[in-house]
């Protein structure tokens, strides 16, 4: 998710409006992001869990640096760059900007430290403001949005990496408490049919996309039908029940050396004690609410789940265009649940669309009909991880309001599971 | 590709007349993995060089095996199982016929020996003689022709898995000798060009096709071109030549970390010697022929040259639909070249394309809409492997005559290359 | 050599002049912990740079559970733990006390706090302070020069892992900036003598020591000479020049295949600029000065570099033996030099032999006649790590002062390099 | 063990009769090598189970290397390569003698086939047999001699290797059938008490020894017993009904790492079957015979068994000295048992020194002093290996009659276990 791009997009309104419209964004997004940091120690955020993972400063460094690259360094000649190193400190994985610090060490940066990277972010804060104070030319503004978008990956994935490294800690510290919540299971799912035919997907007009949801075309959808709500803990628990993480029939043939090689029994962050099953949560250690939809799964996980439902996943366009039926904008990090909620009632809408998990679709991550990446690094690049990935659509619980689009296309390997990954089913009409 | 499974097909011909031809193919087949073990010692048919190969041996019990454990375990009640350790040898992944020998231990079976694998083979071809003479049911004939291409599948394998081996031995010991063919470069590719609009893939009628293939459904094309011929060596040198293995721009992610990781400078079994490449065939260590069509690619490389080259890759459904303007078959196994071919001159129509090389497409392996694998361990699966690979489409030069066809989805891991995988260039119109 | 346990000891001075001098330099110690990571931010003590390493705040709280757990809660009967969690997370590798946190994943521990980890030292100073005013017992007091010795060892480890720290951090920090040493070749080693015959060796007496150094025992030696300085940088540059990490002759089988897996072609933290060595030290980066001592060596490095020379390491016997004629106690943490120091000029004694680096000899860690590991837990165990390592004499740089003795047998894996590891050389004669 | 070379000797009788002896035995051991690979297939010949051993074929191809590169190549100056490639193939570790076909991957060589291995073996032994009518200076005759003992250790792993092939296969085929032994448990051990003192060790005289043998040297001896007979089976069986394996107060540091990571539950080779253990041998799966002297131990093992017995491992001193009072010279490979035999009954004598199972002592393997290598490639290298290893005394069940002696070392890392390799206690007096 970190290598989504964008297309320049959102001129709407005027050119002033949207200057303003954007620098207000964009500090509020970048206040955000230090918002999310405030319950973590400075040993928190240097730490690194797992590969996949990177420390909370390594985040904060890396969104400031995305500006200070793309925009103060290229655009604003009396930029001085705050520290010539944090080029190489702070690059994710642009190879266009040179030599940078390998992904799996970044957990071992104590230095720069914390106090450090605040004052990298106050510094770049500070030029940003001066710098759109005096120029609102359409290539500024166009960074600055793409920008924004970026802090906002990053910050779910802040969210995401703590959890993976708080659940990896002995005394399974609670990154926020919260009240329990109520327990019962939820309704059995109603599937909303849709026809098939030609329709679009994919990206148009002037909102915000990465490069990745486009170019829009037309593409051939069959009669199909898709479950109003996500499929919940207590589903999950049945799955279990009935054998599902010991049958291999079940499971893809990958899947199922997943399985046997990291011994899954259940999704990730469950734990079995004395025969009853928790959940570690960023409230920390919790009971497993059965009407809440399951979260931290993998893709074969979810696969398998609807093979065993005798349903399927659904594929990228299907949800797109059913996904038109709804306003529903579930929910993101703005609620401040920190984790995916029941369903509510069953109201013949497609519920939790926007929020709670995102759901694996049965799509690989493939380019669109005429996809072509944008020119320099900083069109590196959502191509370049096109291969042996699936889709997923919708949005999460941690994900920040307004980063949600029926086009967005998030994208995992079939293996990864610290995100809050779920699914929803489909079957044929 | 050994996972391909079939729909029972090609009843066109009636009763008594399917029989005959199916008995006359099945016994011509099982010859031709004898002839092709021929120049094995049984050394050489014991040994296991990677984990992706199989030792020849196990491949002529495997294929035994299929017959005697889904035909004549199943329908012939007066069978006696030649062995019966041998199920737990030879099966290669059918979760629900039991337990099995694990796949990157088959090169330590020097028991059963060479011997008593030929004494299998005789003693299953007799029991199918006997049986067949009494028996023309669809349901047996319908394995007898499953059985039929299954076998062919290993027959290719068998020879890639053999040049692998003696490509790993200092020695690079030959296969069968063959004399130098002439070395000019090729002409430049033509692209020939076909109008979009909703097409139908997939196979349908009587013919034998895999599950895989199916169900036909309608598809929606782009205007696009695809080159006459596929890339040939010549064409990889210009690649080569250009730093293209160490430019990073121009591969996936994943792709990059290959190259770095293996070290790869070159095709799979190109070796350099005092500046000059040559490669290991079936015909031992020869000079690189410019005209021929470049093998032993994995996707990885295969994308990144599509990429330097300012094309793409066709997807499975663009390649299928311009294949129906051909009939040319391409020198398959039949040929005994043993590696593929220049395509000759120029003659406005698609060459190269059911022979030579497998050639990648840019689709991942996934289901067709509303495909479901077939009953029973028999159906173990197409099914389980739609993950994170991508398909080829055609045939190549080791692949057993008959054996291809337009529908046909071969798939392998975008990091494999041990096939004899190559590709043909598309561009958008 | 985390791994050395006591023998109860040093009791010559009567019972109250033993206490009070116990309990001085237990505090004298717990406070020299406190200074030793003052230099370091609460970032710089979460994090562990590879899996020999532990982070400094585990060092600190490891330290002091030790006290807790073997002294306060055994003997203590009104001591409260400080948090019933901290066993799991402070134990080491006491198999006797119960189940504890994987030395690999200390790093991930980023609670408790250092905020904790200090109150919980602050708490247990208190309580031994309390504890130590009323009871004087020979059995609490060997647990306290136990408790002394231990963290004294700690201490060494905390220097040595920050070192490793800090030299996988792209800025190199220094944590105490130092002047920079003059840079003048040493004198030629010059060789002393001793006659063999029956010697003893190993602890005797009052004084304390580990158990792994009795019973003491008749060897015997044969002539021998020792070197009376340590092998230099100077020298092993000498070493590069004449392409010692290319000769496999030099090494042992198991050296050359570390010298080719791991790409070995200077001591550990020696980086390569432009042609020139530098080195990574507690200064930061710094240049080589070819008249100190070489450190950070495995024995590998060393039994190659004494068959280059045409000498020997001597054993560890030779080097005990030999020990007995100097009183020279080498410049040790307390000299605040944080790094080997030139030899000075010969003056016919053998000198650095406490001091500056740990010396490789050629024995390997084996049981003197007679060893009995002490039981219980806190015996635990200098006995189970009795394989496959070597003994090292002397003391480093960074050994605190009076933690030192001739009879000390400190051990290391022959691969192992990141402590202030070198050489001497011996021959026969 | 392969890596033994020899000190020239056993020149005691006149240069004619040397040299009629050295001839006789040479080609007795050239033809035990083939009587001991009849049994064997070629397929049999050419796998590799894992990668301590080798293939048998690879046995009988460098050992026939060693005298044409050794012997032939460097003194026959008539003398023809047989192939210039096989260096390359049957080279084990010699640096001196150029590039070699890696170890892990000696399995892979189907060429040169087993044919050819046979023609180049009776190719050296005629060339052999034609200089040696005309060459018999002690130079040649060293050679000989050491070739003959290089042979012979690569006749005990030939069959180890077997061994280890033959389990590691579904059908666990027998190299030699063999009748079942009777099963009654053997009588308790009984201790022979010696006195200790100064005495020797080492090799001396004009017999035939190894490089590592001497020099012999004084050493100084503690009063000692050591059982009369080597621990069973039956003891086995107790240990491990005790708790053995689950117990890590037993067991070295890196012995319970290991018993862990391998989850060892019993000696190598020995599986449970419905709550009966039962053993893999050279001649197929049999009952365990609780008689017979437990074989395929690690270090680790032997180590904790005795830990567990409140007894310890002999040095290799101690062993060296005792076995002066026996003649015994029990079952090697002569006897044909090819496997450890019961001790009979006690009669005040140590039992099964020399035969039955090589004897794990604690003496790490190390140079005694004074030791130098010898000069060339022939001289890599017993040096080379003296690293973690221990060494153990006696002999097996398939060492060729007359390869063993008092002062023979032989060593294996302490997590190996394919050899037969067992144990004796001692204890202090």
């Amino acid at each position: 998710m970190s290598s989504n791009q964008a297309t320049p997009a959102s001129r709407t309104v005027g050119k002033k409006g949207r200057a303003g419209e954007l620098r207000k964004r964009l500090f509020e997004t970048r206040a955000l992001s230090r918002t999310l940091a405030a319950p973590l120690s400075d040993e928190d955020q240097v730490v690194q869990a797992m590969e996949d993972a990177s420390p909370t400063k390594w985040h904060l460094g890396h969104t400031t640096w995305f500006f200070e690259s793309f925009l103060l360094a290229e655009l604003d000649t009396s930029y001085k760059l705050f520290d010539e190193d944090f080029a190489y400190c702070f690059n994710s994985y642009y190879e266009g900007k040179g030599e940078r610090h390998p992904r799996p060490f970044r957990g071992l940066l104590t230095r720069p430290g914390a106090d450090a990277v605040r004052a990298y972010r106050a510094h770049v804060d500070e030029a940003l403001d001066r710098f759109l104070g005096e120029n609102v030319d359409d290539a500024t503004l166009d960074i600055v949005e793409l920008g924004i978008n970026h802090e906002q990956q990053h910050q779910e994935l802040l969210l995401t990496d703590i959890l993976s490294l708080f659940a990896s800690q002995p005394l399974r510290p609670a990154y926020r408490k919260a009240a329990l919540a109520a327990a019962d299971k939820s309704y059995p799912a109603k599937y909303i049919a849709f026809e098939g035919g030609v329709a679009e997907a994919g990206h148009v007009g002037d909102g915000f996309s990465y490069d990745n949801e486009g170019p829009r075309h037309e593409v051939l959808l069959h009669p199909f039908a898709l479950a109003d709500r996500c499929v919940t803990k207590g589903d999950w628990l049945d799955f279990m029940a009935d054998g599902g993480y010991e049958t291999p029939a079940l499971w893809l043939s990958d899947g199922w050396a997943t399985v046997r090689e990291q011994g899954w029994r259940a999704p990730l962050y469950w734990e079995e004690h004395d025969g009853e099953w928790r959940q570690m949560t960023l409230a920390g250690m919790r009971p497993i609410d059965p009407a809440a939809p399951v979260a931290h799964l993998s893709y074969f996980e979810a696969d398998a789940f609807a093979r065993w439902s005798g349903k399927r996943l659904p594929t990228e366009f299907e949800w797109e265009h059913a996904s038109e039926t709804t306003e529903d904008n579930g929910p993101t990090l703005g609620s401040e649940a920190y984790r995916p909620s029941p369903a509510g009632k069953p109201d013949g809408s497609l519920k939790q669309m926007f929020g709670d998990v995102w759901e694996w679709t049965q799509s690989h991550y493939s380019p669109y009909p005429g996809y072509e990446p944008p020119k320099g690094a900083v069109g590196e690049y959502n191509g370049k991880f096109m291969c042996a990935q699936f889709v997923l659509k919708g949005a999460s619980c941690v994900t920040p309001d307004g980063h949600s689009r029926r086009t967005y296309r998030n994208f995992f390997y079939p293996h990864q599971r610290w995100q809050f990954t779920g699914l929803r089913l489909a079957e044929n009409r």
